[in-house]
């Protein structure tokens, strides 16, 4: 299967066997998976006949020092960690690991909330913790408090963050809730970032930088290193917050709604991390397929099949949704400009809801629990577009300026990509900052279609190489094309891999923490694999 | 003079005089100073019979490929560079290198901005482009953009960024201005960040992350590259500018001034970055001590001679700018809301100034001028306070958490410390986000006063030490004060710095860039210094 970069790593089964042994004696028998068990630390949407991405087993530790003791006997024997959070990031791989036969260190059992502070606003947490149970602690305290929190409640705030995972209220834009962590480095040290290097320093949550160069940066999205604990900024209980939902119903009316979001983030009047979704990608989140159109499946929706699911689900085309935080008189002068703005557009129907933050969890739109800050599940089985519960998703998602023209035509260039293949394409528009934007198409499959499964992962490869030569990378990448999007990132020879490489191989010289990941690999399983 | 570091690199006169020939031939003879044309690029608060710091040579190039050039010779010969941008950072030492007897790498000739784009609000400019130039070529395009500056505007965008310096409208606050760099690296390579790692990706400026660990900020206060080109994001011109001064008349009353200032921030009132100054420091920017005071010289001021001052400059002991940004019903309704909770301080006046950045040039107060975008020069003289032209000033900065009864304690701390050392004592508490403050402390001496300039050096190294046990670090150092600045991040038996060195050594094996930069040395000077 050339489509499935299926590595394994060579551990002997009695040096495998010792490793295992020893971390159960520090960890306890009870934080140790394997066999069945540790089935579900796989890729969930992977068919169950493929092998590639399987851990050999599973450890969950409960504090920095078991994950320290775990390290050390990582390098000690050469085993090859994978650490998540939750190992929720399904539409990426979730918990499985880019290398077969490892050791998967999840952190469900690691997951205190060590610090949650009104007047400062923010949280120290274990990476274990969940956004659904960050928010029910603060509710049960009675705290004035928001969590930027994703369309999914169930991952942890450590997970999301460190594979830059988006959220969408203020203090989520840009990914920028982080501040400060804890980690555990390849000589088994435990490293505070920021302020937190100092002994006793009540800034380590308060403050982004360091002396000297800030590494919260370099923990996200890599492999050097275990994160043990982490700030996230929260956002005080704002007065008023203001839903505002924009419906546009040609397709080309992206590149204005494009252009005047930006104009609204640019000078401050929408705040945080606004979305413009297309119709199936809403109509993903309430059912299959067959229950949208009677359409052969085996062909996509054309322009009228997806005019006629629009009409029967009250959408547009593109459906923007945004939120306004602040005081009522604040929100009631940006919202009339907002509408004012978006009106604009031939056709456009823009509604709001008003309401508070105690309001949030009574909201009957998901979205709009979501932009006011309640986790939730509802959009769980919008992978089930083909196959329902047997349906698989994968994401793929560029970057591109926030540009209507530019936007559009990535877009279309997309959506025929994938319709030629003969796939539906949705698309999740997430507008992290003002300037640029993280365009997530989604491609569905039936898993238990092994030929639609196959052509899917072959469409997403066919498609990072052919966004790569466009000039499009992405933002994250699935496991199964992690090598390959890497590639795409080209310039000066591939100077920022090589230099990430050098900085790998110095603060992992034995090349266990998550070999691979994001196209980064240690030097001995570079050189096998060259 | 044990309080005065004074590494030497030794290099043979041979070698060098190779390596510079080389750098002329690669640059062209304009582009090297030497001998007294290089006495510019020293620390200008230093006294002249005092010989740390100094610079071997000094180098102008003009384009990337020059600096590879400059690197890969240094490499070759082993010779110590020492970057900067225009070399204005005077409080902590201005342009003058750790190590003497290296070759300072100055950007005053490599100063084109590149791309500078209204739609997108941000510029991509070359090292040496000041604040000034940016500004002037925005008002001579005729773009609705606004730059956010620090104080003085001589000084180099990426200067300023790459050490993390303070600018303060929205854009910049939380350091956050930057986007995006291109960076010489130890083996002359040219790497380009987040997505400019990718051959004609668009969003190289527009995005701030790396498909993998992110880089910008392990290339800010740092000395492991040389960046040759940075994103710079700029502001719209906001329809409304509200300028607003707060004075309070008692020392005290700085603890409910940051209370309610930090809940002001917090809840999206106040964007931006505010400053805390006590009268002391704006009088400094006013005329030399002994033009406000006929106080005995020889002790610190009073609190009735600082009283006394306060009142003729009509200024509170304690003077809070900061400025609103938007529409004008939003500026309108938040200036009344901050004016309504700072006058709950008794005694406090608030005044308030509204404006637009197209006056901004015209306005007569300094701080509105920056507070509008406008670069200045105003405040140049501030270290003149002992000493008028001969005055010399330093910085310690420590960061703290934004609450009214710790910095009031830290402030107290401090004030004590100075004054007891015979020093007045100017604090600029600079709110660089809304968790925590700089406390920026200067400390000011005659440098023709041998004694008093001494006294100002052992003061500070004490200070950086006590602050360290108390919890305290600095955002940045002093030239004369890194190692021990350094040396208080303890956290982890120094998890941090020996993290740190892995990467120094493993990306700059040679050990030439900027050695002993923020107390972070290549391993053959580690080990000779041990």
């Amino acid at each position: 299967m050339d489509f499935l970069p299926d590595d394994v790593v060579e551990i002997p089964d009695d040096t495998f066997a010792t490793a295992l042994a020893e971390m159960t004696i520090a960890l306890g028998a009870d934080a140790v998976l394997t066999g069945d068990e540790a089935t579900e630390f796989r890729d969930p949407f992977q068919p169950e006949q493929w092998t590639a991405f399987w851990p050999g087993a599973v450890v969950q530790p409960t504090t920095a020092e078991q994950v320290q003791d775990v390290v050390r006997i990582a390098v000690r024997h050469g085993i090859p960690l994978w650490s998540q959070g939750q190992g929720r990031n399904n539409g990426y791989g979730g918990a499985a690991p880019r290398v077969s036969g490892g050791i998967t260190v999840n952190f469900r059992r690691m997951n205190r909330v060590l610090e949650l502070d009104e007047e400062l606003c923010y949280a120290l947490v274990e990476p274990g913790v969940s956004f659904q149970q960050l928010h029910e602690e603060i509710r049960a305290r009675g705290l004035q408090l928001m969590v930027s929190v994703p369309d999914l409640g169930w991952g942890s705030l450590a997970g999301n963050a460190l594979e830059h995972g988006l959220t969408y209220l203020p203090n989520g834009k840009d990914f920028m809730a982080v501040c400060g962590m804890e980690v555990v480095t390849g000589d088994g040290s435990l490293l505070r970032t920021n302020m937190g290097a100092m002994t006793g320093n009540e800034s380590w949550n308060l403050y982004r930088r360091s002396l000297g160069p800030s590494l919260d940066q370099l923990f996200m999205q890599s492999n050097l290193g275990i994160v043990t604990k982490i700030g996230i900024w929260l956002a005080p209980a704002y007065e008023t917050i203001q839903m505002v939902d924009v419906d546009v119903y040609r397709e080309d009316d992206l590149a204005p709604l494009v252009d005047i979001l930006r104009r609204l983030r640019l000078d401050g009047t929408v705040e945080g991390v606004p979305c413009i979704l297309n119709t199936l990608l809403l109509a993903s989140t309430m059912g299959q397929r067959s229950e949208h159109s009677t359409a052969d499946p085996s062909r996509p929706l054309t322009d009228s099949d997806i005019d006629e699911i629009a009409q029967r689900l009250d959408l547009g085309r593109w459906h923007l949704r945004l939120a306004l935080y602040g005081d009522e008189p604040v929100v009631e002068h940006h919202f009339a400009k907002v509408r004012r703005a978006f009106e604009a557009i031939p056709g456009a129907r823009v509604t709001g809801t008003r309401t508070t933050p105690a309001e949030g969890p009574g909201l009957p739109n998901p979205s709009h629990r979501v932009y006011a800050g309640v986790p939730d599940l509802d959009w769980k089985d919008m992978g089930g577009w083909y196959g329902g519960t047997r349906g698989g998703h994968m994401s793929f998602a560029p970057v591109a300026p926030l540009k209507g023209e530019t936007v559009l035509a990535l877009h279309r260039w997309m959506r025929t990509f994938f319709e030629a293949r003969g796939f539906d394409y949705t698309a999740d528009i997430i507008v992290g900052n003002a300037r640029s934007v993280c365009h997530v198409t989604g491609i569905t499959y039936d898993q238990d279609d092994l030929e639609a499964t196959e052509m899917a992962y072959r469409t997403l490869q066919d498609l990072v190489r052919a966004a790569g030569e466009l000039g499009y990378g992405e933002y994250r990448a699935h496991v199964h094309y992690m090598d390959l999007a890497q590639a795409q990132y080209d310039f000066g020879d591939h100077a920022y891999l090589r230099f990430v490489e050098k900085i790998k191989d110095a603060v992992d010289p034995a090349g266990i923490f998550s070999p691979g990941k994001q196209g980064i690999w240690p030097r001995h399983l570079r050189e096998d694999r060259a």
